[in-house]
């Protein structure tokens, strides 16, 4: 496990500048992409300085919570999407935040909130700028727009071990909240992929889920109460281990995505660090006999703390771009099993004391047995866990070479997995057809439920000529993949949250009188729409 | 399992009319009574035809759909609370709903909200008529009350046995539920006290707990989506496995006791009838050791289904009023192991496969011995699984006799448990010294969770010489207990919601900006104030 970065994060790829882990494509690999959707068209790249000198005045009054320099404007005025990815690299940002302030304290975030009604100004809260949906871009607004970012708020400020609960800073980030939990014994075990960086009030605010959520649970499940400082007032939240009185408030904290305000402290259910966890793999001969055994392994409440499913071309692609040496004698392995082309991979984890992770592994290796499934060598499961944070590094070499990788994800009960799976590979693949560019895409089902589990497909694209069009294709794919989705019945996001991505998919959702009721609760908080305005609704009033 | 009952509801004590269960109180229990709390004092009891007599005319225009009778506005005026009791019993009702309407259907539903609105009704939902809260009285109002039933809609709709989801009409009462769903080797596992009259529509409304949770969860795990009609519009909300998706509008519907609309149509997640289930008892030589072993348990997630713990006092009032033949033979036993008058009682159940079973039972009685456990003979289990819905019809030989019982619950971390029961208790137990009359409390922790527990004390006191003195017992007893519960932080309800009688300790938990938002909710869905006004929210504006 990486249990800490260190320095400031990158300005346009991920990662920190401090750290010195970058990913590396080998030409295997290259050779590999250019099968599979043509040679690469690497894009220029703008630079640092570039953009910077691009920025336009700021329109914020002078304030000492409050920078209005360039460079840290760029630095604040995109998160993690594809969208994002392109302009940072293009250079063409658009919208900047007229302003960032960093507050150190629940005082400090009312004071900015104060100030910011009074001087009328629109506010965006900022974790750690993770966003895969548009969540923290500022959108054109005649208002100045003050981007408010938690990151000096990132201390575990208390931790009582009998009720097993910790209060955190809103910006403290995963690495720092694991070691600081850690050395006291205790673990939160939530792993989103962007654990590196993101933070816990972006968790709580997206509504996030972890690697680990079938132990652990999703951030529903850990966010036991805390503070949000709102336009109306303080929303205090007291953690209370269950509770039958009324709606739930916690619920509309969790994923209001900066619309109601600003979430400053966290209390989450925490646990001492388990005995034991380790993670393998198994291969099944079908897709159908992979599923039928991650839905009964979660159906009969087998306590695992992971599993996931990738589908027959995951499978082969993830081999193949592993570039192992040892994939061919693993190829042999599973053919003199009667695996071939088909095959499936499940990948499973172990979290818990030592005789509970050994009950609850004999438990799945016998019902792996039954579907067909042929245990690999631990090294495969080691390999993941080793490797469970390094997917979003990839972005950056496949850019260098003119490729682009993009996700998406949703969650749909078992009985429409493998068709909805079905459908959404197969409006991505087709979306760029007019385009006569292929599109190469796979599926894993990484979060599994008694009722149904998440499908998380992920494509590979090639750069357009230029950026615009590049952009263009993204849109395609994206209200492509959306589109099939919600055809579906499934939820526009099952981990990634809303923001402005997402926001016109979600009445499918939440049908006409849901969205009606959500827009009279951020009107509540917030009358006049200052708070990340344009992001988690939809369109149009 | 009690899995059904038959005929109607009893208009003024628990039970259905057909159901040959009564409790009887054994004389060596009326001598402990007369010894804890003194001779009883048995008040005159109404009857029906009294009360139908005195029912005003009904204020309601004609309807097909709504019957106007005096008896059946007398046999939906009330709930199960003591206040509920003492009215039933006394003949004060005080205020009567103007009508009953059963609909049978959504359709029906709507047609009744609209003649609500358009002829300026009030509207009561209703569904098992079982809240010891007030949620489902009619209160004094200008308009005339229409009580809404929704016991027509009690059909299992639909069972997708691949994804566990089962669609019933939200009247269907738990014997109903079962009985459908176990016809297909499904259950729903969620057992309240009530659980032979409530129903699920309540269960949602009010936020219900089982005795089973620890397995099955809360009904808020439970409930993936379902249909209600509000005047704003029907909501119907899709079931979906989890999402990131914004606000969780489910969590809004749940507990939302009537205020924002019609639950019509629950889905639920269902699982296969357990291999296997048992409860067992287990003794412990003090609190504090029985304390740890059940916060151990829950924190280490070992799978059980029950895990309760009674407090010496509880302990020794639940074997003396057992009057079990065998008891002299059980207190030797634990005598021999050291277990003398501090000893309190574990009650665990097992529910699930065979081998999940077996492990977590030798976890568990591994646990137990750790804190010095004695297992209790497995009658001890099974006398539990047979008297679990008894309790309820408890009050009705009591009240003969001249007592009162009744319950105060709330959930707290683990770090406050201990000191909050002691405050409760004290509370309670002190509420009418100036009466200079004894109350009888003790308490046992039902609900299990990594962060805390439920407290459930349960009090016995006598009738005064009137029902309006009696009543008046009654409110200092619940000013007393409720107000220990808000000054220990608290929730004012794990399990039975807030209706009437919480509604003003309600600010405690949630806020002033909470209780002000809920507000604005209720608001958005009702502005009139139609559906179930003075209940939830706490009085003024």
């Amino acid at each position: 496990m990486i249990l800490s970065t260190t320095g400031i994060k990158r300005w346009n790829d991920w990662g920190t500048e401090g750290s010195d882990y970058r990913m590396e494509l080998s030409d295997d690999l290259r050779d590999l992409l250019t099968r599979l959707v043509g040679p690469g068209r690497a894009l220029p790249e703008a630079t640092l300085q570039q953009i910077v000198a691009r920025v336009p005045p700021s329109r914020l009054p002078e304030h000492p919570l409050i920078e209005r320099d360039a460079e840290t404007r760029v630095r604040h005025a995109r998160g993690q999407s594809l969208p994002d990815w392109l302009a940072m690299h293009s250079g063409e940002l658009g919208v900047f935040p007229d302003g960032v302030a960093r507050p150190a304290s629940r005082e400090q975030v009312v004071e900015l909130l104060r100030f910011a009604a009074d001087t009328n100004i629109t506010v965006i809260p900022y974790g750690g700028g993770t966003s895969v949906a548009g969540h923290i871009n500022p959108l054109a607004d005649n208002r100045p727009v003050l981007t408010v970012s938690l990151t000096k708020m990132n201390k575990l400020l208390a931790l009582d071990k009998l009720s097993q609960i910790a209060t955190f800073g809103a910006g403290t980030a995963g690495p720092a909240i694991e070691a600081q939990l850690q050395a006291e014994g205790y673990t939160l075990g939530h792993y989103p992929q962007s654990w590196e960086l993101s933070t816990l009030g972006g968790w709580v605010a997206a509504r996030s889920s972890g690697q680990q959520s079938l132990r652990y649970g999703r951030i529903e499940q850990m966010f036991a109460g805390g503070n949000m400082e709102t336009l109306a007032g303080q929303l205090e939240i007291p953690p209370i281990p269950a509770s039958s009185a009324g709606p739930d408030l916690r619920e509309m904290v969790l994923g209001s995505e900066g619309r109601l305000g600003i979430i400053t402290e966290v209390k989450v259910r925490v646990t001492k660090i388990p005995e034991q966890e380790s993670f393998h793999v198994c291969f099944f001969p079908s897709w159908q006999q992979g599923l039928d055994a991650v839905r009964e392994l979660a159906q009969e409440r087998v306590q695992l703390s992971m599993l996931r499913l990738s589908n027959a071309l995951e499978t082969e692609s993830l081999l193949n771009m592993s570039g192992s040496e040892h994939l061919s004698a693993l190829n042999h392995l599973l053919e003199s099993q009667g695996l071939g082309d088909g095959k499936v991979m499940m990948t499973w984890g172990l979290t818990g004391s030592l005789r509970q992770c050994e009950f609850a592994g004999e438990l799945t290796r016998q019902c792996n047995s039954r579907y067909g499934g042929v245990a690999a060598p631990d090294a495969l499961g080691d390999n993941w866990a080793h490797g469970r944070f390094r997917a979003p590094y990839l972005r950056e070499p496949l850019g260098r070479l003119g490729y682009l990788a993009d996700t998406m994800e949703t969650a749909i009960n078992w009985d429409q997995v493998t068709d909805s799976m079905e459908r959404i590979e197969t409006a991505i693949r087709n979306a760029l057809v007019d385009e006569s560019e292929q599109v190469h895409a796979y599926t894993h089902l990484s979060h599994v439920y008694g009722q149904g589990c998440s499908i998380y497909t992920t494509y590979l694209f090639r750069c357009a000529d230029d950026y615009p069009k590049t952009f263009d294709y993204w849109q395609k794919l994206k209200h492509a993949g959306a589109s099939a989705i919600v055809a579906c019945g499934g939820t526009i996001s099952h981990q990634h949250g809303v923001g402005y991505d997402h926001r016109n998919y979600l009445p499918a959702e939440k049908g006409e009188i849901g969205i009606a009721a959500l827009r009279s609760l951020c009107s509540f908080f917030d009358p006049d729409e200052r708070l990340n305005p344009g992001k988690l609704l939809p369109d149009g009033k």
